[in-house]
């Protein structure tokens, strides 16, 4: 399935419609059907569908490796993916249902309470880069983002160590760009310790905790950080760059990560 | 409260390391308590909190009008705003969540069924607009957005006449940003019907149904729709216009409510 649609538009100018074609970002609807529950449906890019589940329940906390999936079945016709894991399913209907309402893109997060966050392990990762070495991956991040440079509508996340992206994914949701991410991991036993999450979207609390269960050390975007995203780096002892943007780059918390010169 | 912070930060070049105050856009957790039940926790901007919790509501089909709300709340400190209605809570405990579950930002919506999208009416509104009005609205649109302008973080969303802005909201989500206009509206009684709706924010399925169940028959963005997004701007009879900049403008559906002149 395509990611990008052609459709007939007409362009207007103060004086002038012309009839024109457009290229599009396609919107799928993907639902994840979890131990022959259905979870939830996401509104994604039609690539990468098994990695996408797999990053979500694992970001949700339901999957914890790759050992545990017994089967996973990509139904692209339908969207549907099924992953199926040993054990059993331990969430009973309504605490999955109150876990999926505390996921996504600031429609609506329970992590507030001193509980959830406090249960967060402190990224100690002693990993560090160069500032050099920041905008280098910066620059090959900037390159890979193919759609949206066609249709300016898309996120990117890549995993990466100081060096070179490792994983690279693009999404028209930036928590699914990073799902498909940890996805992959997941599936090659790729580990995300000690390594670098580049996005291209904003670094809301969501995205910072996201980064943070995964023991991910730095966390770098070209967009802007919100405060709460900031006041989690510093307590999760996570990285937080913002604004990386040619050969200049904020560093909001941590920075002894950060060398200036090597 | 305020809507930005300034944090502390170090700002790197190839070979420079200096401290620096950034401003960081407000990342604020509402929840809202809907006749004595939890229903949600959104990330928002901290402003209009009251408008933030009935358009939500209101999207979300909970509230029709003014006249329900028996009484509205609003704890800042604690970050709740409580609405109470007349009528009865119809809606069970699971049946809330499932709703709640089809809400927001690409993490799930289940419209995609024929029932529910078939539920929603053609926006039949005779509404016309000239190009060179969509340009002014636009360039109207992008001088009131403040938070943007400094922090770079910020939705700003927009219900207009023909001729000019009549309320304008901005947030962290482009989703709330809509629905404070929409919370504003109900609270005013400002009709939506026959009006023009401009979001910062790209155009996905779910904020082009959100439009429509508004009866909103023209949708305008900077930015860039998704081809589900155009697909029900055709069928429900909205017109998309998309990467609406300057004096250029790209209409995606039902564009004879577009003139060339006038």
């Amino acid at each position: 399935m395509s990611e990008v649609e052609r459709v007939p538009i007409f362009r207007f100018t103060e004086v002038e419609k012309s009839s024109a074609d457009d290229v599009v970002v396609t919107e799928f609807p993907l639902t994840i059907v979890f131990n022959n529950q259905e979870l939830v449906t996401l509104l994604c890019s039609p690539k990468n569908l098994d990695y996408l589940a797999v990053g979500f329940l694992s970001s949700e906390g339901l999957l914890k490796s790759k050992d545990e999936i017994k089967n996973i079945t990509v139904d692209e016709q339908r969207g549907v993916v099924r992953v199926e894991t040993e054990a059993e399913n331990k969430q009973a209907g309504e605490l999955v249902f109150k876990r999926l309402i505390t996921s996504g893109c600031g429609r609506g997060t329970s992590f507030y309470s001193a509980a959830d966050v406090g249960g967060q392990r402190k990224v100690e990762s002693q990993t560090k880069i160069s500032a050099l070495e920041v905008f280098e991956l910066v620059s090959e991040f900037q390159h890979r983002s193919q759609i949206f440079r066609t249709t300016g509508g898309v996120h990117s996340a890549a995993l990466c160590d100081t060096k070179s992206i490792l994983v690279f994914s693009e999404d028209i949701g930036r928590h699914n760009a990073i799902d498909k991410i940890f996805g992959e991991c997941t599936l090659k036993d790729i580990p995300t310790d000690d390594h670098i999450l580049v996005t291209s979207g904003r670094i809301s609390s969501e995205i910072l905790l996201k980064a943070a269960k995964k023991n991910i050390p730095l966390l770098i975007s070209k967009s802007a950080p919100t405060d709460l995203g900031v006041k989690l780096a510093n307590d999760l002892g996570v990285t937080l760059i913002g604004f990386a943007r040619g050969k200049r780059m904020n560093v909001y918390s941590n920075d002894w990560r950060v060398v200036s010169h090597g």
